[in-house]
């Protein structure tokens, strides 16, 4: 008889961002990252484990009702085999059924809900009860950016220094409830990203001359993010937030050959924003590895956020927009054997 | 009675970017850098040198017929006034009047053929006979990328290392005739910058964690582009040119605050740009310290690009296109006392 457990995860945006691994077959990080928990942009996974008398020979994964890729399943099983083995169920296979609310792969961290969702889900579905900082580090092998998505509003990863990354792991700051600020995504494209995160980190730490300097900027950033965010410093959080994602997209622009991520579309929702900020209107943006800018705004500044966005969508420049508020942590939502 | 001489010199675009000075004062860059200079684009310039009898009681220039701030004068009066001592002329006013056929401080070099062609009239009217190479060390004291506009064709700034900058000059690499490139100028914005080259170099130099990283990484730039010039290959000029390029930006866009001369629009170009060599055709851009996108192309190639920037024009995203191709050495055109 199976056993099985279906969790929830929700994507985070880094706000001091991660772009750079140390260990690739371990996904350790070059320098820590700091990220916020949204809301309604969440994986819901389920995992079962075979029982003795099931029919399933092998390990499966399904994301959005389709069959993933061997390269695709090799990241999952990077945080199943670990559980696998721990609760002595080693050569019992698995079956992964994964659903996004949000695109995949299109930069809006879909795979680190994901990848969250499915660690929470396994060891639920072994039957381990693990902390959350065990689960965290368990789905950094997956993905490095779903150790975040354990936690419900800001959570630092901390780099760690051992080579077996155990102590590579994120930890909640402060919840959902600490401070209301409301998250628009302009979205440029939801096509999937010609580049994926790994292989443009990799490309970067390689041929940028700046790939250092950007590692060595990423200390400074985490102990002001957290301090603005700690004070509620909008400001200061704005300052910080956009000068690491800049810093991180300027990194790969100087990659030989360049790497570019943002479109000329995002240039624009940069620009809108520079606009907003010289009318005074409590904004900043953000952007990932993909097309997408997510502008960070105090509720009072939604509306003037939203007519401008609505303005962009009208010239045709976005697909669309999607609001959305700090999140909550990973759940378990349902455990059945 | 007044001695005076008129001189042109022309535009040059680097082609491996100066970004950053080791000495503010000599203007002595941070590293070297490679450029061409362009036809049709230039400055003209007269300088009359009173004689005892003359009216004229202090130092003036006249930019396109306006009288120019004290700022943009004392730039010049480091070029006049050591030849001017050399000649045994001190105190005696200067009148400078100076006409470019080139947008003023938009990021098309007007600081560059203004201040060579400067240097060379007033050696003219002081009546000095001075190798290129002495004049180019003293445009370097005006506007850096001056000293490369004494040249025709592809020239070529060593850094130097000396204190006194006198071996910071530019020589000649290969001339005008060596290669038929053709330039395009996709002209997005023919106003004012609003930071000047100088402040923003100023600015990267004091918190870009990347200036560094943009210095050590010239001089292999230098050796590459002078190679495939030298080779007339053109796409692996295209590859040193934009990675120059974009490091340049790249370094600035990570400064604190950031500081982006690119406009939304300039990425577009660049995308048009990166689409029409998917298309095979023979074209790379680069851009300079305002939002203009330069495009550089094999004859052969010049249809497909103009057609492409046209549609940019109709589209509204550029005010106009320059059409150009290179361009001589910095002349004296006529002398008279």
């Amino acid at each position: 008889m199976s056993q099985s457990a279906t969790a929830r995860a929700y994507v985070n945006i880094a706000l001091v961002k991660y772009w750079g691994k140390r260990d690739l077959a371990l996904n350790l990080p070059a320098a820590g990252s700091l990220s916020l928990t949204l809301d309604e942009l969440y994986s819901t996974t389920t995992v079962s484990v075979a029982g003795g008398d099931d029919e399933l020979a092998n390990d499966q994964l399904l994301i959005d009702g389709e069959l993933a890729s061997a390269g695709v399943l090799n990241k999952a099983l990077r945080v199943v085999d670990p559980l696998r083995a721990r609760a002595g169920l080693v050569g019992r296979p698995v079956s992964i059924v994964s659903d996004n609310t949000v695109p995949t792969a299109a930069g809006l961290a879909s795979s680190a809900s994901g990848l969250a969702a499915l660690t929470v889900a396994t060891a639920a579905a072994c039957g381990l009860d693990l902390s959350l900082g065990e689960l965290s580090t368990l789905a950094r092998q997956g993905s490095g950016s779903a150790c975040r998505s354990l936690f419900g509003g800001f959570a630092r990863w901390d780099a760690g220094d051992r080579d077996d990354g155990k102590d590579s792991r994120a930890r909640p700051l402060f919840d959902r409830d600490h401070w209301d600020l409301r998250v628009v995504v302009a979205l440029v494209s939801s096509r999937k990203k010609s580049a994926s995160s790994t292989d443009g980190m990799g490309h970067t730490k390689a041929t940028s001359p700046y790939h250092a300097g950007f590692v060595a900027s990423v200390d400074k950033d985490l102990d002001d993010a957290e301090a603005a965010i700690g004070a509620r410093d909008f400001s200061a959080l704005a300052r910080v937030a956009e000068r690491s994602c800049l810093r991180m997209h300027a990194a790969m622009l100087a990659a030989d050959p360049p790497l570019s991520y943002l479109r000329w579309q995002s240039w624009r929702v940069i620009e809108v924003v520079r606009e907003l900020q010289r009318r005074g209107v409590a904004v900043f943006f953000s952007a990932d590895a993909g097309p997408n800018v997510k502008l960070f705004c105090l509720p009072e500044a939604l509306p003037a956020v939203q007519q401008a966005l609505s303005s962009l969508c009208d010239e045709g420049l976005l697909e669309d927009t999607l609001e959305t508020r700090p999140g909550p942590g990973a759940e378990v939502l349902e455990v059945s054997s």
